[in-house]
């Protein structure tokens, strides 16, 4: 019996275990694949406060030392299903069945990618899914972004405040977006919109060098640049929590600020809940609320 | 002109200014005191992901020089007033008048005191106003809380958890706070409480070594423990943003969950806001929120 079961090990799991250890809880954290999440692909993170520069990978085992130091244990298995059975929690993984007190879910989410040959080979190293975190890299470049919405509008914004060019390939005819940013982006001199252009095929053996696009018409052309920002969505990985938790329409967890989901007892923490920043700043900021609130709730309970 | 103008130089106020540099707006820090805000009266920070401990003026150390590194503007100064005149902000210190186009408060708080001799020399020496970030310290030993809300009810309940006994005293003859709290306090047995009793005096020179407390009838009593968690209240410093900010009834700054206040183009970030968790680690998540928010203003407006 765990006192909290938090489910994913990248920094918001493992802030929320190094706070509830620190409450003297018994915990177990869970993480189906590989320790750190996300930044585990950055290789550069210059944001993370009191790091001039730090590896995303070094960030995340600096962490995991921190919370094995503190007693957590760690196990890394695919949870399958949460069922609530009285006060207590069953999680059902790939590989055993646990009971807990209270549970936090930090199972992050992806960014979806173009699902193009060598893709993951040339991410960060000419292909960034976060504008935030690796625009900055660029500053005084021309870069690419690809992407029709929200988040691709944003990034050409952000990005054309100190990039020389910022060049945007939506695949339809039109952005699908908020009004004020397709103004924006529309009156913007050094940001330009190529429409109905279809990435298909990224160009570079160890760095970026080109993409190449499909016009509506078939033709197909190549742009030379050492730098795309994809913004073509996220994926949440929350599917096997629609009967626990209220999930958004895109999977997301809905929570309040502090991390309280719909069902007494479980928090959400990080990029897996609806938010408008995903940041590793953010996602120790969730981590802690998230926890300390379990933590009271297990007290109480 | 400034793009953007953060009033206070701790945590939160730092973060802010790393990631509106990072974007390449124009940024000044007004710190009144010194940098780093309350984190810095922390010796030991045991739960700031990434580090197994680091002192809290280390912390701030660390994230000043990014800060800089990044090409922040600082100046000591206190901001005496700050008014929107049109779409500009004009902001007022003791020394000198600024302009900027949006602004981010990140003043902190500060614990109330007791307002007994030598307590400043006993912080983090047996005074502590945190039991989260402190109380882990005293695992299995006897400690004390002095408080009658919602806030020592929390600590005591959180340090029974592993402290071997919890003496709290109560200057009322009654606690103010929730019902299911106090229930849970008068129900925990290694949980003490003496009402009516007000400390006077604490005790040792460079270590807490005994608390003296007056009874109502007048008595005295010396109760000896070498920590104490101090929870009688918390100041705000927003005062001088009445005018611009809705606050709350205690002084803090009231926003969404971006840190977005009731005026456009103004942010708050950190302690100062209306917020359940205060640790640095929401702290950096809300700067990284606030800021980022504030440049997307910046860029729009």
């Amino acid at each position: 019996m765990f006192d909290l079961i938090i489910i994913g090990g990248g920094m918001a799991g493992m802030t929320s275990a190094i706070y509830a250890l620190r409450e003297n809880k018994k915990v177990l954290v869970l993480e189906k694949e590989s320790i750190g999440g996300q930044i585990t692909q950055s290789p550069k993170v210059q944001n993370y406060p009191s790091f001039a520069e730090i590896s995303g990978s070094e960030l995340a085992d600096k962490t995991f030392d921190q919370m094995l130091a503190l007693g957590a244990e760690f196990e890394v298995e695919d949870v399958q299903k949460i069922e609530k059975e009285g006060k207590l929690f069953k999680v059902t993984t790939d590989y055993n069945t646990y009971q807990a007190k209270a549970i936090v879910l930090a199972t992050g989410m992806k960014h979806r990618t173009l699902g193009l040959a060598g893709e993951e080979n040339l991410v960060g190293r000419g292909v960034y899914y976060c504008a935030i975190c690796d625009g900055p890299f660029f500053a005084g470049q021309e870069v690419a972004v690809i992407g029709g919405g929200n988040s691709a509008l944003q990034y050409a914004i952000m990005l054309s405040g100190y990039c020389s060019k910022v060049n945007v390939f939506v695949r339809s005819a039109n952005f699908v977006g908020e009004q004020a940013l397709i103004e924006k982006v529309k009156n913007t001199p050094n940001i330009e919109v190529t429409y109905q252009a279809s990435s298909i095929a990224l160009n570079g053996e160890d760095a970026l060098e080109s993409i190449t696009f499909k016009r509506a018409d078939g033709s197909m052309f190549e742009h030379r640049t050492k730098a795309v920002f994809v913004a073509v969505g996220q994926v949440p990985n929350n599917k096997m929590f629609e009967n626990l938790v209220v999930l958004d329409k895109y999977g997301y967890i809905i929570t309040d600020e502090n991390g309280k989901t719909s069902c007494d007892g479980v928090y959400a923490a990080g990029d897996c809940r609806v938010k408008a920043i995903r940041q590793v700043a953010t996602a120790v900021g969730d981590g802690a609320t998230a926890a300390t609130f379990a933590c009271r709730y297990i007290d109480l309970n």
